[in-house]
Order: C-alpha cells, then sequence, then structure tokens
C-alpha cells in the first residue's frame, strides 16, 4: 500500500500520476467551492484554466446555459457570475445549472491529472466521503496540493495529512509514504486544519486582506457533505451520492 | 525581516531569488561533500548540470588539472575520479585542486541562483558559519531547499526548518516567514536533523541501498567546519576563514 503527497504540482512529472487515483487539494477556495456548489446541486463544473478559455467555453454551451465562475487575486472577475467564496455557491444560485471556473491554483492543478485513474476533488468539507471511497476500492492513494501560484501552500499540505492520517486509519497496514507524505502528517498533527492554520498560511491572509475572512471559517467545515466529485473529461460531477453509506 | 524557505527549486519563478542572500542545501549529499572538499583544502569547484558540461570543463582546464567529482543515481560516474560521498574529499585527495562536480539534485539548484545577490552553500557541517554570516550581514535570507529530482525532500527541509530556527535565535525580532518557512521549522523540530531523519527520508534510503550507509552519520555532523562557501561566477570557493569569530 502506497500513499503519495506532492507538495506542490510542480513536484510532477509526467510520469507521476500515470494510472493512479489522485485528490486534488486546493481548500482555500476552489475545491471547497466545487464540493459545495455540487452539494447545492449544480449540474456539473468545468475547471479550465484561463478566462479566455471559461468565456470561450460559456460561448459554446451558450452563455445563457451556464455560470461563470472564478476569482484572480482572490477577487471575483469582471463580468462572471460568480467569484471563488463558496459561501456564495447557494441551491437558488447553483441548483441544475452547469458551471465553467477558473481559478489561480486549483483548477490549474486538476488540468495536470490527464494520465491519473481517477481524479477526485478533495475539500475538509467532503474528508470522510473521499477517505471512504479510497478505502472502499483499495487504492493507493495521490494527494495533490494545488499550491499557492508555484509555491509551497501549507493549508493545502496539513489537510493532505489529514486526509492521509485518515485514509491511514481506516485502512490500517503497512503504508509507504513518500517524502511528502511524511511532512504532511507531520503539518497536519503541528498546525490542525482549521482557522488557526489558514490564518498563518499566505493563501489565507490573503484572502483577509481581501474583505474575504468568512470564508476560512467555512472553508475549515470538516465531513460536513458526503459527496465525492469526480473529474472526468474536463468535467467534474459526483461520482454517487454515499449519504448513508459511510458511518 | 524576511525568511523564505523554498521546499523544491520548482517553487522558483525568475523573480523569486533577485537580490536575495540565498543558501543552497543539499544535505544528502552535493552540499556536504562541497563543505567537506573545501575544509580539506580544494581550491575551489565548479558545479555543472551535466556530465558532458563537465567532461567539457575538465577539457578546457586540461583534464589533468582539475578532479571530476559527481554521482548518478548515489554512485560514481564512470571516469571520474570522486564520487559524491563526503568521504572521499580528504586533504590527500583533494588539497590545493580544482573540482568539477556533477549531481543529480545540488548542482542543478545551484545552477537556478543566478539572479541572487549572494549564494551560499549550507550542510550541517557547516551551520553555525553560515548562520553568522548571515546575521553579520543582517540579511532577509532564503534557503532553497535541492530536492530530490524534482520532488520534495524531506531531510532538505528539515535541515533548512534548523538553519532557519539558528537564524531567528540569533537575531530575534519580527520575522517574516514564508510557508515553506513555517513548514520547515515545523520539520527540524518534529524530525531533527540527524540519521534518524535521513532513514525515514527516501533519498537517505536510496543511500543506505547503495551501500554507502556510512554517509549517512557522516551528513548529519552539525558545526564541525567553520566555514562559508560562497557561488560566485558559476564557482564555488571559501568566502572568508571563519574560525574563531563565532562563538
Amino acid at each position: 500500500m502506497r500513499l503519495d503527497v506532492y507538495l506542490t504540482p510542480g513536484e510532477l512529472t509526467p510520469a507521476t500520476l500515470t494510472g493512479r487515483t489522485v485528490v486534488v487539494l486546493d481548500v482555500l477556495r476552489a475545491s471547497t467551492s466545487i464540493v459545495e456548489a455540487l452539494s447545492a446541486g449544480a449540474k456539473s463544473i468545468f475547471p479550465v484554466a484561463s478566462i479566455e478559455e471559461a468565456l470561450r467555453l460559456a460561448n459554446n454551451f451558450g452563455r445563457d446555459e451556464v455560470l461563470l465562475a472564478g476569482e484572480r487575486r482572490c477577487l471575483p472577475i469582471e463580468g462572471f457570475d460568480l467569484g471563488n467564496s463558496p459561501t456564495e455557491y447557494t441551491r437558488e444560485r447553483v441548483a441544475g445549472k452547469i458551471l465553467v471556473m477558473t481559478t489561480t491554483n486549483g483548477t490549474a492543478a486538476m488540468s495536470l491529472t490527464t494520465s491519473a485513474a481517477r481524479v477526485f476533488i478533495g475539500s475538509m468539507l467532503n474528508l470522510r466521503a473521499v477517505v471512504a471511497e479510497l478505502v472502499r476500492t483499495d487504492s493507493d492513494p495521490v494527494l495533490l496540493c494545488a499550491g499557492r501560484e508555484t509555491h509551497f501552500s501549507l493549508e493545502d499540505a496539513a489537510c493532505a495529512g489529514e486526509f492521509a492520517s485518515r485514509i491511514m486509519a481506516e485502512r490500517p497496514g503497512d503504508w509507504a509514504l513518500n517524502d511528502g507524505a511524511h511532512a504532511a502528517l507531520t503539518l497536519a498533527r503541528s498546525f490542525g486544519t482549521g482557522v488557526d492554520l489558514f490564518e498563518i498560511a499566505a493563501g489565507g491572509r490573503s484572502i483577509v486582506e481581501a474583505g474575504l475572512a468568512d470564508d476560512l471559517e467555512f472553508c475549515a467545515r470538516t465531513d460536513v457533505h458526503d459527496i465525492v466529485p469526480v473529474l472526468q473529461e474536463r468535467n467534474i460531477k459526483l461520482l454517487q451520492p454515499l449519504i448513508g453509506t459511510t458511518s
């Protein structure tokens, strides 16, 4: 059994993810917003790397058929329907809708996973459900931290450590860990995965400086949605409803 | 006062190091070998990225004028004079000599520092001397971990944390830390910087598997050489003898 954590997308080589089950983590905030949107009934989400690509895809669908979502420098993009605050992704706004989303880090990391066998989107909100799916399928998972532009982000690393800790607790045995997994486990133990962690991390401080401090508390909520978003053919959908199947 | 740790060279953008004082850390083993070689009287060391470049440079000098040094997959390179075990860099072998060195990670990281104001080579062996020089010159240092190919390496991160901890202790004040520095400090506290750490890390395990387990103990020795190797114009020399000037 093998568990690898990559602390930044820059660690990946073309072969790193081949055939693996990958969980992409961008807890502040793209992963959290995606989980919240799907929980609130969004039909699917197309993560794209650039604003231009988002507009092009929206035009292909018909501009009125989709919601444009995302951020640059933490703030909503002009002409877009939604920013990247998970609090905006309410049932009233997103139920039944297709979203096209572009964010600085999360959607970029997702675009690097094309060689993986399966790709899930993980956040603290759906930690339990993702771990249950990994354990159910005997996966040797890769936890991929989106990081912050090219840089390491403390909050993704510590949250990856919490995922790793839960996976190892649910499926005890002889786990081979890469150096990133050893580090992430230690960072989770040391910093926790709550608002205190987010306020130390540069990504969290930027969000506070942008006037969006409430987002931190929202993103720290743990095990509140028993759903597993899966990225397939450049589109994120619910894998299956797991409500009632997890302990 | 600002202290940044970059956990992999992949975190760097062209602007990251501009004008900064950088310490390159590849404790297993390139940094350690360089410190050991200069302590043993080597005149200077040219770190180069490839075997071809090493051979070309050696021919320019005249093959008999230099020692070729380095490793691939932990092991000595055919036709080279020295491997990358710091134990090989004895006074008998290297005193008065120019070395041309190529290693998998350390020399590659060094090649990325051209925009920095000053570049030092750090290892556990010369931690005290490097920290003293950073403190003496009121530097806002960058600690650059060489990592392992593109991957994060636990031993460089923990040793960077020990450097950070010592810098902050010697120059108390209000330090702004990036996320990598927060992580490194925690990893140093949790894993230490000794043989136990090296035996957990993938890089250390590879060295043991290559039959070079003694190198781990050698690389863990702390504050045994009061020298600061400086990289300037693609050449590493002693900055100055600091013996007797540090506490």
